[in-house]
């Protein structure tokens, strides 16, 4: 029985670390969701990504945004209006667990965009995420939003190939 | 032996999870496998990445392309004779498992070039990717492209510092 | 007894497999840390990437340096006082493994920066890291680097939104 029990505890730290490293993939598509819902306007995507009551600080110009209407009116009634097309993509995540079911993720974003007035636009942010895993599940808690520039590319156009 | 069996049950569920952990890491490497064969010219490496009867739909205004043969003549003939340098950035990349053997993935692409008359581009893409494991090995059997944008910097140069 | 060896046997081969898993990401954290630790001028997370008797082949036009002593000098007296502000975004990281202990790493990264007398530059380069881990804990003990281009955007600006 000693044996048995030995085992048994061996598989249940495995079992603690395989979770760890699934959660870590979890988290990263997070990550890549918010990207790919956005830029593709998929909104099922997009929001569910978010708990409920999740908080999203855009910060300047944009401000603070509460919950999933909140998180709604931001990007349909505030971001999707002033974009003709944007294009995110996310790197140097970072992500650190303060329990197996909490963790914090740091990443930078850079996203190239036309807004409706046809301007190429070139972003540069930091998104510091608190994560939380409720019923089994992982989704944003908390997103806080550092820009790092916004600026036009002058005489740039943004257009795919003709088909 | 109810114990025993017992062990053998949790220890086989381990392994199919690390198995989707592993199959994970080696997908990522054939996503990052493409930016690195066509950006350095590494032939080897590049078509070690499609199956032999892959499919590569580049679309508009390149087209589709079949099996080794068809990729050699879209990268030999179509693609580096266009291109000076090429400068690919893989992110967001999402995967999702039909089964242990198959996977979808979704991931976009920023590259950065200089034609051959040395105009820079900037170029982003979206990969939608089929990729399939067979006899143990994974590899891509159908990649569809969308290019969301393909423009020239004016003004912009593109050169390392002098050695 | 032989069934409960066998099952060490199977427990000790899963061990191996979640630590290189593992090992993965611990590695990943380092190519990220290198961005973050730099961009943000969070000297700890930067020097905290090197072993001790790391060496950083920049190659031109900066050099080779040795040390955290000399990875100090090169951040400190040289790189920081020529850039305002830098964003490193890292790609295409590519890992391979010679031993459980020492690892390969090649990945792409994208650097938009301004320097001190505000221009804007467009950097790509590859980074290829030898890491080692000694007493439990990975490092890099040498990161040589290949600048792609590294050339100004005229016209353009990089600066935050107004608070």
């Amino acid at each position: 029985m000693t044996d048995s029990n030995d085992i048994q505890l061996q598989i249940d730290a495995l079992v603690l670390r395989i979770d760890e490293l699934e959660s870590r993939a979890a988290l990263r598509d997070l990550v890549t969701d918010y990207c790919l819902g956005f830029d593709n306007r998929d909104w099922d995507r997009f929001i569910a990504i978010w708990h409920r009551d999740a908080v999203w600080e855009i910060g300047p110009p944009f401000g603070t945004f509460k919950g999933h209407e909140g998180i709604r009116e931001a990007v349909i009634e505030i971001l999707y209006p002033l974009w003709r097309e944007t294009h995110h993509l996310a790197s140097n995540l970072l992500l650190t667990f303060d329990d197996p079911d909490h963790a914090r993720g740091v990443c930078n974003v850079d996203c190239m965009g036309a807004t409706v007035d046809d301007v190429v636009q070139m972003i540069s942010a930091t998104y510091r995420d608190d994560f939380e895993r409720r019923d089994g599940v992982w989704k944003i808690a908390k997103r806080h939003v550092t820009i790092h520039y916004f600026n036009p590319i002058p005489g740039v156009e943004m257009s795919a190939p003709a088909g």
